[in-house]
Order: structure tokens, then sequence, then C-alpha cells
């Protein structure tokens, strides 16, 4: 039996739940540790078994750490853990900013010999893996990704780092040709008036772009559930062939897949020469535990 | 702008001509050459412009070769034009010899510096990358591929070859659950019983284990159509989450598909170490042309 892969939980959200759920099940890891802001103190039943604390140096040998953390905080985290001599993975999910971030860590990990992959959820993601596939086989053309209806973590996120705002979700509705309506439900902290933090959340950059509503309910608990989908969609030409017809769907628990997608990376990160990658500059049979030829001879 | 890739197609049938077509509408290829058993006699009118040879040792400057001969010639093929110190891709489609074509082709690519893609077409090959990939995000649950309807281009070259065939077309019918039945339509030389012919092609190693019916038809061409599907579905386990659902879907016409695919992987070839490659281990941002921080930005 070779040695397992120590990996850490950096964030203990819902992310972080189910990544520590998705180690527990994959035969090749074991938890290193969680890391999070309030260390020890009232350290959830589930995690009974593992070292829980506030700094990363705390924990031993670890090998790879698993970025939970709000997208907007991945860049610091990683800078810091990648200089240790940790590999890194995150679901970083700004896509105009990846390039950016790839470059900022990729010169971090080149310095201390580790490798981070970044951008590592379902979109950017696994997602994009076939966002890329198809454009390469079907080189001209239109991708169209649409999502939901579902809750997205990343713009539930943003809502809850906005002022006056006490509890958030936000829904994702497909209309079309990749156009997406968001549905905002929040509840309001008290002394804050809800038409201001309704402005503030449709100017967040995350907001900026699309079709916003933004509606008050007294329990925003009662209305989550953390499903998602997704209909991706590609007519394109081969060669000199027209309509070439393509079509990827998920329907899925959303955090319950980034967590899967980001063990993964985590696992095919360790295989990866010095540097900051996309998964999709990772080859997919890193992703798999087991025997390379085993894994050639069932899948390809 | 950049020096051209130039790539040599070994084998003018279906998915040669494709090929070319492939290589002609990307951007950073030219086409070095055909390499056919009866060399330019009788050159065909589209080639007009290219040499047309009997062996890849008359062209000049072959980056890559391209083999688009029927699957059994490949590995004594592409041994011999990677002994040449020139780079292969192939669509080889038996699947349980991909694992023993790799480590032959892998041997021969390592001593002469160079790499080969094998089974680099649709199936296996964009489709494998995507089973692995679901594999990957959702570890526990069955996927199955379901092909067709549609014209199997490695079932048909099989009956060509048993002894008796004429002209035939092998057609792939989904019946669910990763089950398929065969109808293969043939033209019988003269001198032959259908009978007999028709046992062959049942005990061929691409048919035996399929619910398998031959029929006979006055002229095979009449009923030749190259338009193919794919359905991949699914259903798994993210760490502890039921329930994950996933579905791969393609309409397309099958060796302009097969030929783009190999393109992308020629491409792709000459950006890996000296070795021997299936398409699930080879990054999918190589399979692209142009700038690959441009690439993240637009794809990922």
């Amino acid at each position: 039996m070779e040695k397992k892969i120590r990996a850490a939980v950096v964030g203990y959200g819902n992310i972080g739940r189910y990544t520590v759920e998705a180690l527990e099940a994959a035969p090749d890891f074991e938890v290193a540790g969680i890391v999070r802001r309030q260390g020890a103190a009232n350290k959830p039943a589930e995690l009974a078994a593992y070292e829980v604390v506030g700094d990363i140096s705390e924990l031993r040998n670890v090998d790879v750490a698993i970025l939970a953390t709000p997208t907007r905080k991945v860049e610091e985290y990683a800078r810091q853990i990648l200089a240790k001599g940790i590999y890194t993975v995150d679901s970083f999910d700004i896509h105009g900013q990846i390039v950016d971030l790839r470059r900022s860590l990729g010169e971090v990990a080149k310095a201390h010999g580790v490798a981070a992959i970044i951008s590592a959820g379902w979109d950017p993601g696994s997602d994009s893996v076939v966002r890329v596939l198809l454009q390469a086989i079907a080189p001209k053309g239109v991708s169209y990704t649409n999502f939901g209806p579902g809750m997205s973590m990343g713009h539930t996120v943003a809502v809850k780092a906005i002022e006056g705002v006490k509890a958030a979700l936000s829904m994702t509705i497909p209309t079309g040709q990749g156009i997406h309506r968001r549905m905002v439900y929040v509840e309001v902290e008290d002394g804050y008036e809800f038409d201001k933090v309704a402005a503030d959340i449709k100017a967040d950059a995350y907001f900026a772009s699309d079709e916003t509503h933004v509606i008050e309910v007294p329990c925003v608990d009662d209305v989550i559930d953390m499903g998602h989908g997704v209909n991706m969609v590609r007519k394109g030409v081969s060669g000199r062939t027209q309509n070439q017809l393509f079509e990827f769907n998920m329907k899925i628990n959303n955090p319950a897949l980034t967590g899967q997608v980001l063990v993964c990376a985590a696992r095919a990160a360790l295989k990866q020469r010095p540097g900051c990658y996309v998964l999709p500059e990772v080859p997919m049979l890193d992703l798999l535990p087991g025997d390379r030829e085993e894994n050639i001879r069932h899948l390809v």
C-alpha cells in the first residue's frame, strides 16, 4: 500500500465540509487537518477525529492544501502556503482574473518547487475541460454554457460580503445562449435599508453585467437548495464539415461536486512539475487514483 | 508568424480525406504530403497541390505523421515512422489492445526522442477524455456509452477485410446501458456464399460479443450515411453525495470528427515529452492553436 496523501482543508464553509467528505471517501488520501480562523474553538462534531487549527503551520507533513476559502482570499492564502513548500488547489471562480492568478501563483510555486492547480471547481474547472475539448474538436462555432437553475456559491458569498446583508442566497436562472438572470434572496441586518443593500448588490462585479433581482425574505435558510445544473452546447465545424453538435449536461449538488473536483485536483497537483495550472492544462488521467494502465484499460 | 507544423497523412481512405481537410482549415499546419500504397498513381484531383508518395521517406521535413490507415496496420506503421524520429498520432480503436500498443510505441518513441498519441479519434479519443473526467468527479457509479445510430468506421473496415465481402457498411444501434446491435449491410463477391460470409463476420472479434445482423444488399453505397452519435451518461457519487447526474451527447459526421481530433492530437504530440500517450494523458489546452493565456482567458 502506498503512503497516503496528507491534505489540509483551509476554510470550513460549505465547500470545506464537502471537501472533507470527499477526502474521507478517497482511497489514497488522509485528512492532515482543518485550518480555520477560529481554530479549535467550537469544533464541529464531525471533525472530532481531526486536528483543527488556526494556521497551517500547526499541522504536520501536509502534502497539499485544499483552499475552501472565499474566492477573494485565495491568492493571499495560496501564496503563503506555496511559499512553505506545500502544493495548493483552489476553486477560484472569477473568470476574468484567472490568468493573473495563474501568473502570481506560478512564480511562487516555481520558486518553492511545488505546483498549484487553480480554478478547479466545476465552472471554472470540469466545465472548462469540456469547453476546451469542444473548441479543439470543432474549432469554428459558438459554445454556450447555461447554468442552473441553481444556487451559485461564488455569487452567494459575494452577496454575504456586502454591508447590511445578514443572510443571502443567489440563484442562477438560465435564459438561453449563455445569458442568465440572478435571483438574489436576502435578509437585511437591523438598521440597514433594503434599497441601499439591493443597489450595492447590483453594482458588485459579480452582478453588474447580469439582469439581477434582489428580493427580501424573512428566512433565507428556508429557500436554500444546493442543487445546480449546467447545459453546455456547441454547434461547430470540424475541418470543413458543418453542423457538428455537442451537448454536456449536469444536475448536481454544487458544493459536493466542487469538493470532489478539488480532491481530484489535489491528487493531480502532486504529479505536476513546479508551476501553476488550470484544470485543462492537467492530463485527465492524473485526476484518478490507482494504476495508470488499469485506468486506461477500463476507461479509454 | 511561427513556422507551421508539417504533417504527413498516411493512408487516404475516408479518415485520410477528412484529415487533409482539417489540416487545410488549421491555422498552424501545412500538408507535408500524403502517403499511400499506390503512391502518385491515379492521384485524386483534390490532392493536386500535394506530394503523394508511396513511402514517408520520400517527403521532406515531416514533423508529425497522422496515421489514417486501417487500425490493424497502426502498430507496424507507427513503429517504422517513430524510428525515423517523426511524431505520430493515430485513431487505433480496438479498446482491449490500447495498453499493449501504448507500451510498444512508447519504447520506440522514447528510444528516438519523439512522442506518439494513440487512439485519438472520438471513441477511443475525445469520449475517453469525458469518461475519465466523469469517473474522477463522481468516483462511484456507472457510466454508459451509447453509440449511434450511425456508421462505425472501424467495424466497417473490419467487415471489408473479410474474404468474400465486396462492399460493406456496419451500423451501430444503441439499445441502452451501453448495449448495441450491429446492423451489417454487405455486397458479396461473385463465387462466395452469403451464409459463409455472414458467419465469418459474426465470428470476427469486432462483432463476436454483440447482437449482429448481416443483410445482403445490391448496393452498399446507396445506404451509407456517415453521421454518428454518442449518448454518454453517468449517475454517480461525489464524496458522499448520491445522484450526481452527467450526460454528454454528440451528433456528428464520423470521419470529419476523427480527422479533426487527429489534427488536434498531432499539434499536442509535438508538445509532449518522448513517450506514448492516450488522449486523457494529454492536457486539453495542448490541443488548441494560439496563445496559452489567450485560450485560458476565453475558455476556462
